[in-house]
């Protein structure tokens, strides 16, 4: 969960308004998350544009054409999502064609697409797929690598239309390579990411603005800043407002921030916490062992995520009860007996356990109470040990959240991932922390 | 990810017209996904009735007054999300008390709510938080249990406004408790379900259709159909939309159709398999265990969300390397050189090596191969192999699944936990699958 403080992006708000047009039954009912409205909003924020506004509508003709119409009166740019496929419930270009007095004419060039992506998973086109090689008699088609139908853009009135296909993973692709290029090139978003994302981990939105203030300081109304604040993460957005500084001075006032930082400072950009320390342990030639109870896969779950995670992820182990801990991760019988099972010490012994069963360089454990199953309940409070084990030691921490489960479960997550970093940080520049025994430090 | 077939709701669809107003920047920007949607959506769903339109805009003023006048215009029913809180830029009441030509009036009930709230806390109430205190002159309060900020009620014009606070812990309490039997009450929506919903797993749209036919067929149009699919899962809604059938009577064909599916029924409402398959092994007091490869965390996960998991899941463990799978779950080395990681023989050893190291009644494993990372290439196939551990036997099942990484690893969770709730209800009904040796039979 997100809960972003100063969501206002960074960067001159263009005069153009857009609007995102959402079709389908299934949005409205709940059965599917509006997903494109995250995809595209956040996709035109990082371009310095904000939706004007968002609509989702049923499926109906009528429908379709009132909102359109009244839309396309006052949006600049227009972008709709869905209804383009072959079904007779698919009627959003021809309700869209009508409103804007233009013909649908056969495109033979969509035709042979579809029939080539037929005949490559060897099935047989049924003729109602024919419906999907129709474009506007004036307008252009947005080529779909990843389904059969296409996409549409029609520029009329001195306003644009692009009419892109419901599935996200051809929609996603499609909106990337060919919309933000093709909107850039007409001067309606930014040519490039509109701010210098600098993420950090571990600290505060008041302690990063404080420790930023110098910089802010110097640059004054010439910078733009802006704060959106996660769960245990913080980004920190600098812009040129008025478009006063280069981008080789934004880019030096985010090297003086990052300076400032130190080991808050996470990544520039949009990287998971997970993704940053996988490849710190990739740089450093390491591996990694993850062993838990409260957050229950969830943390095994963040590296098995990413991309060749196999190089460095060992493994995981979910253990819920003591004798998980005692088969699986070796811990004592007699230890957990005397401090239960959330406790410190039995952190330790996981993150020792795990990390010796797989024979891995580094371990995370986590243990604890995620507070109540019910998340509307009032301050339920989540008490988690951490435990930490690296080649020259092992330490534990305390944590205690407020909040409903699912949000004490990733706080503890990213928790757990922002002290490995740090450890992963000082161990590449040479800082590690005290060593358990001196001698031990590498 | 849910992909709905025929996701209209069985049932009179209301003539009255309903709005969402969802207000945020966050939401246009894509750092908050608009969750109110999907929930107050599925919630109306349920009682009958399709939101005709949902509209998200911004925080400004300007903006909430055009939106807010054009879909009072046209709507019957308005229910706004956000903007209620206690600083300068929630401006909602303010701006739509305007529109409506009402007085916002000071209430000192709410006051003492605020009050109380934050004593209740220790911490001090600055003044700000006063403005949460002001109610429509000719209107109502909705209290808020879990917040500062109470809903609104307006009655005018013959229709119904309704103003919940933005955060979900707040809003989704408040309007199922509240807001729906509000409704209710003044016949906008149905008083009770609109339809009666059986869950199946492991058997496609149309394979449902043609089993459940005999049963369509007697009702004929009295009975309302229709099927909602998911990765591995259908949902048949029954209803009655002329209101020919009674409750009794619509019971009694969804009792009909349950007997018709056997096996492929999962269960009635919205349960999910890892909730099933939990319930089934509390009441047979038997423990599970996991072992996963491919799915990287997602089947431990599945079980570990669940209210009093531990007292059926004894833990899970994510394997990336062939050392993990030795020394975490005793697979022969032998074999992992033989057959290789992503094989039958390699499932079957996983399923038994952690039901043994964890002395789980059962284990299910899940190994191989989810496709490319990247969800955008043209046909990536997931080779996929589950194997089942069971008090009376072990067995094994080769899956292939296209699509994209993420579908990927759903589909097979679902296949896997499918198994094993197919298992358990065998064993529960004592038509267990044939035993590995005879006489191991329980």
């Amino acid at each position: 969960m997100v809960s972003p403080s100063s969501p206002t992006p960074a960067g001159p708000r263009p005069a153009k308004r857009f609007e995102l047009l959402t079709l389908g039954d299934e949005l409205l009912l709940g059965l599917t998350a509006n997903g494109h409205l995250t995809f595209i909003g956040a996709e035109l924020g990082r371009r310095g544009v904000m939706l004007a506004r968002n609509v989702t509508i049923t499926d109906e003709a009528d429908d379709i054409a009132r909102q359109f119409r009244e839309s396309w009166a006052q949006a600049d740019i227009i972008i709709t999502t869905g209804g383009l496929g072959p079904t007779c419930d698919d009627r959003t270009r021809e309700v869209i064609a009508e409103v804007l007095g233009q013909p649908l004419v056969f495109d033979p060039a969509i035709e042979a697409a579809i029939v080539d992506r037929f005949s490559k998973f060897g099935r047989k086109m049924t003729p109602n797929n024919l419906k999907q090689a129709y474009k506007f008699a004036r307008g252009e088609v947005l080529p779909n690598a990843n389904g059969t139908a296409p996409g549409l853009w029609v520029e009329q009135d001195g306003k644009v239309l692009c009419m892109l296909p419901g599935p996200p993973n051809e929609l996603q692709p499609m909106f990337t390579e060919q919309v933000i290029p093709r909107l850039a090139e007409r001067g309606l978003l930014l040519a490039h990411e509109a701010y210098m994302q600098l993420r950090t981990a571990g600290i505060g939105e008041s302690a990063l603005e404080a420790k930023l203030q110098p910089v802010f300081d110097r640059y004054g109304a010439a910078l733009g800043v802006a704060f959106c604040a996660h769960q245990g993460q913080v980004d920190c957005r600098l812009s040129s407002p008025g478009g006063k500084l280069t981008l080789t001075e934004l880019d030096a006032a985010a090297a003086e921030c990052e300076q400032l930082l130190g080991e808050d400072f996470m990544c520039y950009g949009y990287a998971s916490l997970a993704k940053v320390c996988g490849d710190l342990l990739r740089a450093q030639e390491k591996t990694l062992a993850v062993a838990e109870t409260a957050t229950g896969g969830l943390l095994a779950s963040a590296f098995t995520d990413l991309c060749g995670a196999s190089k460095f992820f060992a493994g995981g182990v979910v253990c819920y009860s003591n004798e998980a801990r005692m088969s699986l991760l070796d811990c004592p019988e007699c230890l957990l007996e005397q401090h239960g099972a959330i406790s410190a010490e039995c952190a330790v012994a996981m993150a020792t356990g795990v990390a010796e069963s797989l024979g891995a360089d580094y371990a995370v454990a986590v243990t604890g109470f995620t507070g109540s199953c019910r998340g509307t309940q009032v301050n339920p409070v989540g008490t988690i040990f951490l435990a930490l084990h690296a080649p020259h030691g092992v330490w534990s921490k305390e944590l205690s959240y407020p909040g409903p489960r699912a949000t004490v479960k990733e706080r503890a997550v990213n928790a757990a991932l922002d002290w490995l970093r740090r450890e992963l940080v000082r161990s590449q520049t040479g800082h590690n922390a005290p060593p358990r025994q001196s001698g031990a430090m590498q």
